[in-house]
Parts: structure tokens; sequence; C-alpha cells
């Protein structure tokens, strides 16, 4: 059920674009968010990364993840997008947490 | 219905200058903004660069977005321009979220 | 009608001294600025560049409008100095939106 | 009773995954928070170490701390996460107030 | 009815002393405040420069303003010291908006 | 009476760990602090220094003050750790206002 | 009246020991501070310079004053710090408007 086949959309500078993964897909992926936690963060998988952006010297700086990463993100930030009936969503890769390994 | 060949405004440093599109060209677009969203960003499309700024080694910054790109921004910020009858942008890069690809 | 001529302050930094150009006449320039935007652009012409300012290698920032280009600037800000009977704007440079090329 | 060896969760940049230490267990461990300060640092295990990130030159920065280390942190900040029923904490390394020596 | 002569007080960093002119003095000198301005600059001349300050590379940056020039400063900010019966203001270089050229 | 032996925390970053002087061994040390100031400082002795930090080159910061230093710091800032039932504070090195010299 | 001898306390940084001077000792010294002033600022001696700075580059940065100088300060700002039965304050050098030159 992957969806980054038909995406279109090439997030600008330090941007990712995710999509959220449903709750129930959550559980069987291991990962539980506890239910008293004031922010929660919630899991996602990378769908593109941004363009880049570089550091002070002009060097080019790299994505610590890549397309496919399962991420954790915070449920607050990002901007929603929805291509062909799937929503998505725009983050800063500083945003991200924390990358779930297999 | 391109409305690059009349515009006569140079957007400043790391300005661009874009065009909103009318959201019935959006669907056919296949970009559909999910109505619950508390932060829409819009389709638009570049209409001119900005005379660039630099880095702090005085080297140029590139703009990653070129003339004609179909772009996604937040529906705040910018500031609206009227030419020849015609509603324009003038927006921060840093504010444009991603480019629609073909 | 050029004010450039007997203008006798010389700004500071980046600033720069503009001349807001009255609406009769930015009409006939061809921009028309729309009634519902929250923040309007103005039309002026710029009088006078500031002494400049210099990065952090202490290399010295060229301006990007010359004396005479007519540029769109936002309503707030700058500092109004009335000289000769003439009312100016100092400005910083970075506050200014765009360049209307001829 | 270590809990580093089922957790699937790598953060990202210079953050650090962290495990609360029970209070019975921190008495155990000789350091005792006092009831009556205003900000109470918690006792925690770092379980796993982040990315990295870069200074100006794009030198990579190295961690303070290492996996096992028990660490104080800041009773505010960070977030939860839950892996495999357990509760742990994403934060970031300079929200680390010091590291308890054995 | 120059004021340079007695004073004492050195301006420390990018610091400069300015002396208020009084608006009689004003109007002979061309420049006129209009009265509907927000923000009033306030005409004044300058009695002595600071000890400097540095870039970011330790070399030293040189003041846009000289000793007896007529300046434009925002009425609002620095710091009113008297001296031999006479009000001054120290202000930072970079709050002098631009200088009246003779 | 040190505290310095059994003191089992080592501080991260530019922070420092510290001991406050009780009021009757101030006095003793000839420091007194007046009745009426707003932000009273509070005499300390410095038990352990951090792991230290580094410039934009990548070169270690050493600190100013040594283990053994009486100094002065902020009443407020700071996080509270007991050790072996003594209360030390957690404190940036730039909170430290000055060293008491002996 | 000098209080420099007796002092034991060395500022931290780019903080600077001053003992404020009396209104009486003012008068006599030339300078006097205006009623209406909004801040007024204070006329102080400096008693101790702090262990210094650094740059970005790692190279020491001097003070502009030494021991000795009669400076103005903001009245607001810094913290006081009684030695020997008298009142002393520390500020950041920075916070020194100007130094009066005798």
């Amino acid at each position: 059920m992957s969806a980054s086949t038909s995406v279109k959309v090439k997030p600008l500078g330090d941007r990712v674009l995710i999509k959220h993964i449903e709750e129930e897909e959550q559980v069987r992926g291991g990962i539980y968010i506890p239910d008293s936690a004031k922010e929660k963060p919630q899991e996602a998988e990378v769908i593109a990364l941004g363009t880049g952006s570089k550091d002070a010297e002009g060097n080019a700086i790299g994505f610590n993840v890549k397309v496919g990463d399962r991420v954790l993100t915070s449920k607050y930030g990002g901007t929603e997008v929805k291509v062909d009936g799937q929503t998505y969503l725009l983050v800063r890769e500083d945003d991200i947490l924390g990358i779930i390994e297999a």
C-alpha cells in the first residue's frame, strides 16, 4: 500500500513530504503512542525529500531520512496537502523526531 | 492563459512573484486541498524570480523554483499587487512549500 | 517632476530615501493596488541610496535598487521626512518588495 | 532490566532516546530530588543516540553522552514514545543537564 | 554655537554622542518634519564618536558619520546626558537614519 | 567542610555544578548581600565543571572558573539536584557573575 | 576615597565591577543628569574588569574601559553586590554607555 508512485509534489528546501500511517497499521508496526502524553508523535512514511539546503559555507546539507523511512513526527506543525485523493504532510526535516527501524 | 508576458514587477532579494491559480484549474491539475486543514496551501504559478540574495561568504544563492513552476504556498503571508488588472503575490521563496511536478 | 535634484538627505547604512508617488500617477504607470488587500504596497521613486552595509567578511553589500527606480514598498514601516516642502520616506532596502520595470 | 535490546527508534539529529528510571530505583542509585525544588530534574538511562548534527564548518558534532549513561534531564520537554509496551522520551542532548557517574 | 569643545563624554562601542538641534534652527536648515507623521525624526549634530566595534573577523568597523555632521534620528531611543548645563543624547549609530548634506 | 569528594554528577556542556554556601559562612567570607537589592546574587562553591562546549571553529572553549572557586550567581536560574543528602545546583557558566578572590 | 584596593570580586566574562558615585560627587565632576529624562544614566567608577570574552575566531576581545574610568551606565540592569560594607554593581561592558573624560 505504498503511496510513493503517483506523488507529484517536490518539497522545497529542507522540507520532506510524509504520509501519516493509520493507527491500525501503527499497532502492527509495534509502536504504541501512550494516551496520557501531552504531545503525541505520529508515525509516518517519508514519500519525498526536499530540494535541500546549504550550510554557511555553501555546502549542501544532506537528509538524515530517506524515501520509505518510517518516522515519528510531532502531531502539530507541517501543512496538509491532498494529492490524488490522499492526504500528505509537508514538514521540515528538523520536525522529524526519529526513524523507526525495522 | 499564461500571465508571464506583460508583467513588469521585478521582485527584490529572495522574493518571488507568483500568480494564484483558480480553484477550478487546481482540480484539473490533480491537487485537492482538504477542507478540514487548518492551514490550506494554495496552488500558484511562478511569474518572476527576485534579484537574489547572498550567503555569509558573499556567494549568490540560487533559486530552487523557476519561472513557470506550479508551486504550493501558505495561504497567509506575501503581499498582493495588481498589474494590468490581474492580482499577483510577492512572497519570499522560503514561504513556498513545494513544487507540483507535471 | 523629478525631486532628486535638491534633496539633501544621505541615508545611513542599508537605508534608502524614497518618494511616494501619488495615486493618479500610479494609475498611469499601470499598477493597480487591489482594494481588498490587507497590506497594500505603495509605489515610490528611489531618490537616494544609503552609505551601504557590509557582510560578515567585511565586503561591501551593493544595493539592488538605483536612484530613479520605481519600487513597491510596504505601506507600514520607514520614517517620514520633509525636505523643501516635500515628504520623503527613509526605509531599509529589505523593506522594498520589488522594482516596477518600464 | 536493560531496555536497550529491542528498541527500534533511531533519534534524528542531536536528539537522544532516554528511558525514565522509576523513583524506587533512583533512591538506590543515591540521587535524591528535593521536594521543594520548582524544577525537578529526572533520572534517566540513555537508550540510543541520534544521527548527529554538524557545526558551521560542516564537521560532525559528537555526543557527550553514550548509550547506557545515567543522566539528569529536565522534567519538562521531550516527546514520549511507547515501544513494545515501555515508555521512552526523545530529548535534545542540550536538555540533558548532567551525567550521574557510578 | 558649537558645543563640541568642552564635551567630556566618550561614547562606548558603536554609540555616538549627539546634540539635538532646536526647532527654530532646523527651519533655517531647510528640513521640516511633517506634523502628521507618527514617528518624527529629529535633527541633531554629531558631537563625539564611540570607541568603535568589530566585525566577526575582528576588524574594526568604521563610522559612517563624523563629528559635526547634521543627522536625523528617531525621536525614541538613546539616553539623555547633561554636560556643563547642556543636554546630549547617547545613541547607537544604527539608530541614525541619515545625514543632512549642506 | 568540602563537598567535592563524594559527588557523582558530571555536568553536560557549559554547565557547572555548584553548592550554595550558607549565609553564616558568607558573612565570615566578607561578602554581604544588601537587603534592598531586587536581584540578590548568591555565594556558591564550584564543585564540578561540565564536559565543555566548542566555538564555531570547533575549538574547545575553556572554563573561567575552576573546582573550588567561590562564585557569585544569580538567585534565579539553574536546577537543583540532591546528592547524598546535600543540595547542589546545575547552572550554565554564563550565569556565574564573578569569582570571589581570597 | 578609592574603593579599588580591598575588592575581592573578579567579574566573569565581559562583565565589569563598577561602584556607583554619589550625587554630590557627580556635581563636582561636572556631569548633571536632567530631571525629566525617562532613563537616567548613572555615573560610576570602574573597579575591576572581567575575565574577558572571545570572538567567533577564538581571539580575545579587549575591554574599552579600564580600572579607574568614570563611566555612565543605565540605571537599570546589573546585579548589586556588597563587599566590606560597600555596594558595587556587576554589569556587562555593553551596558556602559560612555566614559567621562577628565
